[in-house]
This record gives structure tokens, sequence and C-alpha cells, in this order.
């Protein structure tokens, strides 16, 4: 493969495989546009949640472990959980991909003075923690199943690359480079025997593999993926599969236990099975992804339904109730997707990021960027709390966005990805370009073969339906570009020269010679739509959701006259959905909010609540919002599946 | 008030409120026939389960804790969790129950000598506890929230009443008397000015105050009830309502937080209540409890909806698939309904106990007594794996009955319920005798005014609707005989002389003179029933379960043909449920297991997953069995609420 892209530039991206069916564009390739929907998600997070998180890990006391660690307070004066060091690791590399994208000389300056306190925590022999080692602390990897200590050097190795594929080598890829010797060094063929109770130095070895070309990481990795599985872990009241260690992974057909775990050990073994060519893996992966899909995956692409052990049901438990969701597990089902994608081409990974992006990643930070969601749940049935702008607050207690989280795990998950997320607009191949998000952005790749591409997308989506593709640079021979065409966009159509194309769903691609300054304008119609579930998921059963194009939407009580529940409304299924406003309304019923004494009984009408049937005079029309906007507006009742009649 | 019935003999009974609208008997006045349904189960506990008990006890290591205390050995050689002292106590009481009702020699034995074990390991002021205290574990009293210390006292008074109750003051009454006052000294008006984490300790001081008639357990008991609520407890991740201490008991209007803690703080309130007259307390009680009926109790009665921390979820948060419904929530429910009759003579207090005995409790230990449910699930949706008789297992990790477990509650629980259950049919007040529970049984007992009254109901209830109630002892003079006919009971007759009347659910009094050996038959049919829930419960919304009787059924793969899953089953409302061969029968659709690639669309028809409509050719008879005897035939899915067309 020769590029003419000089290879630095191309691979600022998270995810940098060797060879793959589609080839990921990096971050100077592909330019999110300020104004659009994602470009200002990525603005905001530029300039208020790096700060804001580096804020919150200065005054949690995360940050200054590394300090207490050279100083010799430790343990005394450590602050935080097993995991903190990794949230550290995680801002540095949201900050990388900052800094890499805008060359912003502030972000360097913090990621230089993070890295300084952050090395000089490093031991000789490479082993960084702040929990572990010292005098008063648990011996070093004494705690495997929960210590997190190799969980947080995954992280490590993530920041590490993303600053070295972003400003070249420094002094993080070096303390990681140490830390990755000693991992190799202590759990190589000869070293302990065991995985870390949380799957994520694989992912780290993997990309750091990538980045360096050296076979021992890769190896490390292939070592600490395959030995999951084997009972190496204790047992525990939830049992092996919540860290995924109760079947190898060439075995299992569905993605169990812990969600965030069981995405990033999944999304490490499509890496592994990619760059050792094992199409055996590849397609074992790709068949617990679907079984995931078609039976362990809210509307909202959110994963995970437990609260209890954070992770997946079984099959069909997705009750909208206490729905968990974790935002990290939307983050960690992203990155496998993608790497799915990267791997197959096929459109339905681009589908599920797309649902993903919109619905459970977008949904979790505040407009400001300054509050989160941990978990995103699908029906709040009592108002929350509001939470102050200035109070750490337990990880899923509340309703409300809160600032920061005892366990922080989302902000700087949703920070990096937000930090990274042109790297996920489009791909190269040798035929061509393929568009797989509709972001407002500009595009200036090169094609393996080095023939310059260049195109620019303008578009209000997914508030408008149009796209307007316009190229910017094209080869003067044939090439291919392919659009993506959502599995929900059954009447889409392309325009091209005037003429228009009805496109089915999957997607769509144009061969031929492009003109520079030619513009395709690809329809993806936004018509709300009812949406049903599985008469098996019980918990929805007989329930409608809307959707209208990606986003899923929700019915919240501040729409609704009065001190209405969310629970009183009942939708009249037979008037179609319409747009007034920009606001999707349907119709419904408002049910009373009286209560049965108990609330079974042999007949329908002992328990129903009002007038069993619609009648005319009863029905009202009733907004939806956009779900990742909820919870905006103060303490609120909100579902996203709506009774029917 | 004067008896004739000595007051020694007439107080064998865990509660003895010193002025209800209601009196209870003992269990000497109220024998179960070992021939009948409670009978049977009230047998095998007695020689099984205490048995069981006991062993796993000594196996684990809990009554050992007691003798390492003694030789000085604790905190190494420790085992079990903070509450391991409890199920000592608990198991003491229950063997003393059994004690009181057949005066076998050999539990006898084994109270006295567990006595022994745990009297020598009580120290010099009277504080008494295996965890806490020595050197190497932590100061008494240092972790109130989880620490469980009042928690373990509270069981050793309830013991120490049963045994004295029972058998007289012997040495365990002394162990509790120092504990008792220990307390008191500690925790008084000037003493620590705090709860417990687990609310306990009010129910062991308001029952030991009624036996002792001191009134300083009863102001201790106060001080406790009152201070909860006032924040006093630190705030965890659930908040303070886990432990109830967000708002005090007077204030608040539901029960909320961990199920267990909220019912037993409740039936405390009630002794409370009842002991100082207090008519408000007892009001907003029964306001907290209809609330709780209302919209956070499950068909089966069973209580708390979350795993997380087994706490009641909001308003209709009642999905069947992992339902919670802690045995020993069931069991606290039991007694919280119990001491509400007695000081309202409600009969829905008395409905409420018989679906909670007949679908929790009932359910919990296999017909050996020998292994039991912790939690209790209304739909199980992946087969479990059968747990060997010789494991101890984490307490809710297996969907079978297991012998132990590491947080053994529920055993003991359900053994002393079982083992005091006679006291639960029955009670009387100035007019008369009136029967709320319908066991094969037979009463003895003296009305306030020395009247004596007896009787024998004779009955296969609930397998077959007829109970006939013999009387054996009877005044010359008039006095009321009532019986509770439960809610469900819309077709109830009673038969007396050979004349018939219909009666109406509540209850049915008949005030006469009656003769010895006259008999009344009370008949409450048991035909199926549909039962539909309110819709705001949208786990089962749109589903039907199966009632009998008191008895919820359910449907187990096991009678299903091949390998069928309970989730392909769509039920045929419109034939009524029929009697085959004793077993309940309906009409249902066995549908296709297959599912699709997303389980959202636009079309119902996109997730159907067999024909929409229920065609004749493919109608089956399905059986169903009763809730309680699920999960004995080996490994299962199951349903209790049903998918309908």
């Amino acid at each position: 493969m020769t590029l003419t892209t000089p290879s630095a530039l191309r691979a600022v991206q998270p995810v940098s495989p060797s060879h793959t069916r589609l080839s990921p564009l990096g971050l100077r390739e592909s330019v999110l546009d300020s104004d659009g929907y994602w470009g200002r998600r990525n603005r905001v997070n530029a300039e208020a949640t790096l700060w804001h998180c580096e804020h919150w890990m200065e005054r949690a006391g995360w940050l200054g472990n590394f300090d207490a660690a050279v100083a010799g307070t430790l343990p005394e004066s450590r602050r935080g959980r097993e995991f903190a060091d990794s949230e550290i690791y995680k801002l540095l590399e949201a900050m990388s991909w900052e800094y890499g994208a805008t060359g912003d000389a502030a972000i360097d300056a913090s990621i230089r003075s993070i890295t300084a306190r952050v090395a000089a925590a490093q031991e000789a022999d490479g082993y960084l923690n702040t929990n572990f080692g010292r005098a008063g602390q648990a011996p070093r990897y004494t705690d495997i199943e929960w210590g997190h200590e190799l969980y947080n050097y995954g992280h490590l190795m993530q920041a590490a690359v993303a600053r070295y594929r972003t400003s070249g080598p420094d002094a993080l890829f070096d303390v990681a480079k140490r830390v990755a010797d000693h991992v190799c060094d202590t759990f190589g063929d000869d070293g302990i025997q065991t995985v870390c109770g949380h799957p994520e130095i694989e992912l780290g070895l993997m990309e750091f593999y990538r980045l360096t070309q050296d076979e021992k990481y890769l190896h490390q990795a292939q070592l600490f993926v395959e030995r999951r599985g084997h009972g190496l872990l204790a047992d525990i009241e939830w049992g092996r599969s919540y860290y995924q260690d109760d079947m190898p992974v060439r075995e299992a057909t569905v993605f169990r236990g812990h969600a965030v775990r069981a995405l990033y050990l999944a999304a490490a073994a499509v890496d592994l099975a990619v760059e050792t060519g094992d199409t055996e893996l590849l397609a074992t992966l790709e068949t617990q992804w679907s079984n995931t899909i078609a039976a362990r995956t809210y509307l909202t692409g959110g994963m995970g339904s437990h609260h209890q052990d954070e992770a997946f049901g079984e099959d069909f438990v997705l009750p909208s109730d206490r729905a968990y969701c974790e935002t990290c597990a939307g983050v960690a089902s992203v990155m496998l997707s993608w790497r799915l994608l990267l791997a197959t081409g096929k459109s339905r990974y681009a589908d599920l990021i797309e649902r993903t992006l919109f619905n459970v990643v977008a949904t979790s930070p505040a407009p400001d960027g300054r509050s989160f969601f941990y978990s995103n749940t699908l029906h709040q049935r009592a108002e929350g709390v509001a939470v102050a702008s200035d109070v750490q607050v337990p990880r899923a207690s509340s309703s409300l966005r809160a600032p920061w989280f005892d366990v922080s795990c989302c902000p700087t998950n949703v920070s990096r990805t937000l930090a990274s997320l042109g790297c996920y607009l489009a791909t190269v191949d040798t035929s061509g370009l393929q568009l797989h998000q509709y972001a407002q952005c500009s595009i200036r790749a090169a094609l393996p073969d080095g023939r310059p591409v260049g195109l620019d997308v303008s578009t209000r989506y997914p508030v408008e339906e149009e796209i307007r593709i316009t190229i910017t640079e094209a080869p003067t021979d044939e090439w291919t570009l392919s659009l993506r065409v959502p599995a929900w966009a059954t009447d889409a159509s392309l325009e091209q020269a005037g003429q228009v194309a009805q496109i089915a769903p999957g997607s769509v691609s144009v061969t031929r010679v492009f003109s520079q300054g030619e513009t395709l304008i690809l329809r993806l119609p936004l018509t709300p739509r009812f949406t049903r579930a599985d008469a098996r998921i019980d918990a929805i059963s007989g329930s409608v959701a809307l959707e209208r194009g990606p986003l899923v939407l929700c019915l919240e009580s501040i729409d609704l006259p009065g001190a209405t529940h969310v629970d009183q409304v009942v939708v009249d299924e037979s008037v179609a959905p319409r747009i007034v406003d920009g606001r999707t309304v349907i119709v419904a019923r408002i049910d009373s909010p009286d209560r049965q004494v108990w609330p079974y009984g042999t007949e329908v009408s002992e328990v129903a609540t009002a007038d069993d049937a619609l009648t005319d005079d009863a029905l009202t029309d009733v907004a939806l919002i956009p779900y990742y906007s909820w919870a905006n507006r103060g303490p609120s009742t909100m579902r996203v599946w709506l009774r029917t009649a």
C-alpha cells in the first residue's frame, strides 16, 4: 500500500489496523465543521468538557495521587477508586486528539504538565500505579479481579498512542512503553498466568503494537485474549461471566456479563483477528454482535440491562424503567462496531454506530458539557432531584446529569470519543471513499493508490433530511463514492446532476468520474415513525416508541399540561405522527392518575384508569423531543416507550 | 381482661400485644394437622430444615465463631458475614417455637447446647458479637451502617422471647436481657444518638418489653423508631432511603428502600403504635401499606423489585424477569400484615398474608426442606444450573434452590415462620373467634371472657374448595364465629345446618349458639381465573396470569413439548381455563423461537414470531402448576405472566 499522505498524518486516528476491508481516515483528513451537530458537540467538548474533567480530577485528588506517590505520602493521601489513575489517562487521550485536530497550545501545555506528574510516579521497573505496591498498600497484582492495574495500563497506552499520533514521541510514549514492556515481562509466556478483571489492556497493547510494530505487544495482547474464559479469575456472586472468564472468546455466542468489559474485550479480539488474519475469530465476533443486537440491545443502542452488575441481561430482558445503558457501554459499542465496520465493510455496523452516537453518547453530556448521565434509562418514573454543579455524586443515584461521579468513567469516555469523532465519518478502500456518518464536515483524503479525494458535507441532519456532498477534489478518472443508507431510511433518494433516484437501505455506490465542484444530494426522509418491539421484550410489549431518522424520541413531562405524569399518556396509534414547528406531535389520551387498591384483577376494567375507548373529546396533541435532549429543563418524568390503548 | 387460659400458655406466640382489636392465639391453642398443606410444611421444617440449618451453621463456621470468641482465636478464625451471629439466633427462635409445639427433647437439647456456646461469648458488660471489639477487629459500633450489631441483638431478643414463652426463663433469656440492658445503656437518651443500618432491634425490644413489661425496653424501641429518618446514617450510593433514614416513619407515605429493612421497621412501628395507643402512627402505617400494595407489590405478594439494593422500586416498577422478591421480604411482609390485622381487624391484611404465605414463603423451600430460593423471580428466561446439595452459593446467583448461601438469611426466616405458623390462623375478640387462614388444624381457645371455644378445621384447601369447620367445644350461649372470605372469592358460600348462603368477600360472621359437633362448610370456589394488571406496570402490560384460589400459577417449560421455551407460548384468552386431572389447563399457540436481526420495527409483522392470528390448528393445551412448586424438576424456564395475542 503506497500512500501519498504522510503516514504520520494518516495515522491521526484511534484505530489503525494494518489491513482491513476499509481503511480509516485521520483527524486531519476528516474535519468536523463547528456549525454542524457533531461539530458543535466537538467544540463544547474542547472548550468545556476537557477543562471540566481536568478541574474535577484535580479537585477529587486523582491527579494529586501521582504527586503523593512522589512525595511518599501514599497510601494515606490516596483519593478515589482503584481505577482513578485511568481517568487521568483517558483525559490525556481526549486532550491528545483535540490537540491533534486543532494544535491548541493550552491543551498541549496541560498534556505536558499532566504527563510530567504521571511520569514522576513511575517506578524503576516500569510499574506505575498509585494504589498498590507501597508500604501500607496491597502488593502489586494481588487483587487481579478488582485492582484494575492492567486496565489502567490499557488506557495509558491508548493515551500514549493518541499523543504519539498527534504530536510524535514524547515523555508519555516513554512512560507507556516502559509500562508495556513491564507487562510483557510480568504477564508473558513465563509470567503470571492471569488476566485483568476488567478487559482494556488488550486494546491498549493492540494499538501499541500497531504504533510500534513490535510484535511482542501483539503477542501479549493475544495471550490476554486467549487466556480469558478459562476460570483464571475468582468466582463471584454474579458468576465469572461478569468479567467474561466463563468461556473463551472463541466459544461464546453472545455478549454477556458486565457490558463495558464484554465490549472492550470484543473490540480487542477484533483487533487481534484482523492483525493475525484470523477469519474464524472475526466470524465468531460478528455472530456475538448479531446475537446481542437481536435480543440484548435497547432501541437507543444502549447496552446492559442490570444495575446490579452493570451487565447484559438474558435475551429480551430489556426493561425501560431502570434500563442501565451505561454511557461507557455506548462508547465501547461504538469502538467495537467501528472495528467490525473496518474489518468487514458492512453497513449494519455503521448503522449501530449512528444509533448509539445520537442516542447514548449524545445523551450523556448536558449541552454545556459540564454534567453527564452515567446510566441512560428509557423510562423515568419519579422526578429526579437536580444535582448542583459542584457536587460529586455516586455513579447512578441521580436521574439527572451530575458534574462528577465517585466512579467517573463516563465523562472522559465521552470526551475522548467526541474529540476523535471526525475519524468515524468516512473510510477509503481501493475503489474509493465511503461516507458512513452524515456530519457537516470537510474531507480531504487519499485513496490507497494515492489519488486525492476531497468533499464537503453540508447538512443540518438529523434535523433536516438533505445532505449535500460537494466534490472539492477528485481524480480525473473513475472512482467510487459510497454512501450509507440507514436501515430505517426506506424512502431515501440520491440526486446527481438533477437526476433523482430512489435508493434502498444499505449503501449506494456511485462509480464514475466526478467533477470538482459538483454536488450530490442525499435525502434521508425524516418522517417520524411508530416503532414496535419483539413481543418477547415483555417490558415494552404493546408499547410504541417514536423515531425520527436516527433519533429516538421521548415524551418528557415538562411538555405535558400541569402535573401530568408521562405514565398517564396513552397513544392513539391510528393517527400518524406529524411535525409541528419542527417537533414531532402525536395524538394521545391523558388517563387519570388514580390507582386501584390492588393493581391486579380478573377484569381489565378493574384496572383501567380511565375510559377504555379513545374518545375524541379526550384526545390531545402531545409533543415529543429527541431522547438525547431530555432532562435539560429540570426534574421530570420521561418515557421512550409509550402506552397504547 | 381475665383469661381462664393460663397466660404463660396463651403467650406461646411471636407477637403478644397488650391490647389490640384482635388477640392472637398461641401455638398450643391453634395446632396444625400434619396431614394438611401447612401441617406438612411445618413437619418438614421440624424434621429437616431445622437440622439442615444447624448442620450448615456448624459447617460454615458461624456457630464456631462463638467458640472462637471464647478461645481467643478471633478475628483470625471468624467465618461468615457481619450478620452471621443473627442466623444462630433465628435458628434458636425457630427451634424454640417447634419445641413449644411438640416438646421434642432433641430440639430442647440443641437449644441448650447452642445457647451455652452463645452465652460463653458474652462480655462482662453484656456486649455480644463475634465480629467487633477485639484486637484486630473494628471497635464496637464503629460501623453502624453495615455492622449489624444491633440487628443481631434484635434477633437474639426474638429468640429469647420464643424460648421464654415456650419453656420459661433460662440462660438464653439471661443473655438477651443483659444485651437489652446494654443496648439501653449505650443507645439511650444520653447514649449514642444513632440507629442500626438494618432495622430489627426495634422488633426485638418491643417484644422483649411485652414479655418483661419493663418500660425501658419500650422506650428504647421508641427512641430507635423515632430517631430514624433524620439522616443519622451515612449517605450512600442508593441514598439514605436504603435504610429508611431519608424521612421519619411518621412522614413517609409508602415503603421504600431495602424491602426487608422497610418491613421490619414498619412492623416495629405498628408494635409501638399499639403499645403507646398512637392511632395517628398506626393510620400512617396503614397508608404506607396501602400505597405499597397498590403499586409496589408483585402478584405473588413478593416485595422488592431491585437486585442491586434489594429494594422496592418506584411505583409500578414490577418487572417479572429479575423480580427480586426476597424470601425474607415475604416473611417480613407477613410479620407486618399480621400486626396490622391484630391492630385493626381488617381482612385485607389476612388476604395479603395468605397470598404471601402460599406464593412466597411456600415457594422458597424445596419439598424436602433442604434447599431454598433466596429471591423469587416471576419469569425465568434462561434455564438455571442445578445446585449440588453440598454447595454454599452466593445469595442470588442461582435460578434453582440452593442448600445454603453466603448470605443465608432466608432459610432460618422461613423456618421460624413455619415453626410458628399455627399462631397466624385465628384470633379472638370479645365477640368470638375469627378464622383468617384455612389450614387443616385444631383450635381450642378461650374467649376474652373465659368461655372456651374449640373447632376442628378439615380441608384440602387450596387443592379443594370445601373447608369443614366442626365445633368441638362451644359456650352454651351466643358467640360469633367470623370467617375470612378472600377478596378473590366472589362466589363463596357458607353451609350451616343444610342451608347454603352466598357470602361476599371480606368476612362472614355467624352469631348464635353453636352446638358441639356441628359442622359449617365454607366453600371458596377454586375456578382458575385469568388475572390482568394495571397498565402502568409496563413490564406485564397486556399479559395475563392465572390464579386459582389463593395460588398464583405458572408455566414451566418442563410441561411443554420438546425444547419449547415459555416465551414462545401465547395464550388464547377467549378460552376459559379449565381443570384437567387436577391441573389448570389453558389454550395457547406455540410461537417460533426465531428472532429478527433487530427486534424493533415499524410494522408489528416485522417482529411477530409466527402467525399473528391464533389459528385453530396451531392451538394446543398447556398445563400450569402452582408457582410455589416450580423448579422442583430440574432446570427450566418459567413464567407467571403469559403473553397474549
